[in-house]
């Protein structure tokens, strides 16, 4: 059908690509009712699956928990847990992918175990136990077969050190950094403004709405992708 | 006009009443970036909400961060942590109170100290200091101007014999159980199924949806309210 014979020969700068895309928080179960999670609503990651699928690209998303239909034409995975994630986003690239962007926001530690029974009020004071959840995107640009990584950096201080210390650490080929400190953008917000850093370069996108900013990035990350040689 | 006159001639079984009701989860920071929360989806406190309004009652939702709209003519009170829970709460009913419903999943603890900035990954575990937060059913339970006072109970073990005991420690007039382990029912889940105590009797509702169980425990409540020589 029409339909089809269209998304056959489609074009854009992602045409033919295969996309994997993380999205939301994590949630770290403490008990059966109680965890620990962050403030990511996934707008970015979503933003950036619809328009890497309107570039032309086959787009999987792993989303966290978030409140967002699924972007015309992604597919989407839900997972929970930041083990979850790795265990989705792993099984995702296994399957052929060219181009990985992380814009989760894993939760670096779970609690050490979940108790099976909600948690009884006994004491005025208790310690939770945390320990370190795996890296997803580390473990994936870390690998051999490592697609082109794209990872996202929130930070409070710092924003441009930080981001490229990260990027060169988990080996990634380009990394975007926005300043959660800033009123009004970022976590929770339509709006954005980031900073780009790639091995040898940098430049800024927005303020903007994270629609344009994403198909901004899109078309940034489809014209790197194009010029890697690995 | 005719919508105001209708309004102040309002009949139901909370006619003349004001009512404050808690709802929803709260979150308690633990830096900039995360946080602890827990499973409430804030629809049983929303529903009750609505339930109370239609049976004539002023209502004032204090209300932790959910994806639910105000109800129609209820006046929506928003609110982040334990701490606001109490402090918004306590003022709704400094007011002047008749019924207080406190639904919301209020977080026992809190982390002891909310870094100011986002805490980085340094080690492979880390403890989390906790503390107690304040006790908002408790505290508006056990003032010497206390409203006619409804708890929920969120177990998933020996829920009468928990429920009950919390009636009885936190001076309430009624309490309402669900068993938060049963598939389907409860936490952000459209249906429950709910056990209610007083002291000297007991009923049970539902299984049925969320609005219909609303309905019943308003007129239940209204009931007891009404017989309540306090």
């Amino acid at each position: 059908d029409i339909v089809a014979l269209v998304d056959h020969g489609r074009t854009g700068v992602l045409a033919g690509k295969t996309v994997v895309i993380t999205a939301g928080p994590t949630r770290e179960p403490i008990d059966p009712v109680r965890y620990i999670s962050n403030h990511s609503s996934g707008k970015m990651g979503y933003a950036l699956a619809s328009e890497a699928q309107k570039a032309g690209a086959r787009v999987i998303l792993v989303s966290g928990p978030v409140a967002l239909s699924a972007p015309n034409g992604v597919e989407v995975r839900p997972v929970l847990t930041a083990e979850d994630m790795l265990q989705e986003a792993s099984n995702a690239v296994d399957e052929g992918c060219d181009l990985f962007i992380a814009t989760a926001a894993v939760a670096d530690y779970r609690p050490e175990t979940c108790a099976g029974d909600k948690i009884k009020k006994s004491s005025d004071a208790m310690a939770l136990s945390l320990v370190r959840n795996p890296d997803t995107l580390a473990t994936i640009a870390g690998r051999d077969d490592a697609p082109f990584s794209v990872g996202f950096a929130a930070e409070t201080t710092d924003v441009a050190s930080y981001a490229t210390d990260k990027m060169q650490r988990k080996k990634l080929n380009m990394i975007v950094a926005n300043d959660v400190s800033t009123p009004g953008l970022g976590f929770n917000s339509d709006n954005n403004a980031v900073s780009v850093f790639w091995p040898g370069g940098q430049t800024s996108i927005g303020p903007d709405s994270k629609t344009n900013i994403a198909r901004q990035l899109v078309a940034m990350i489809g014209e790197h992708l194009g010029q890697a040689a690995r």
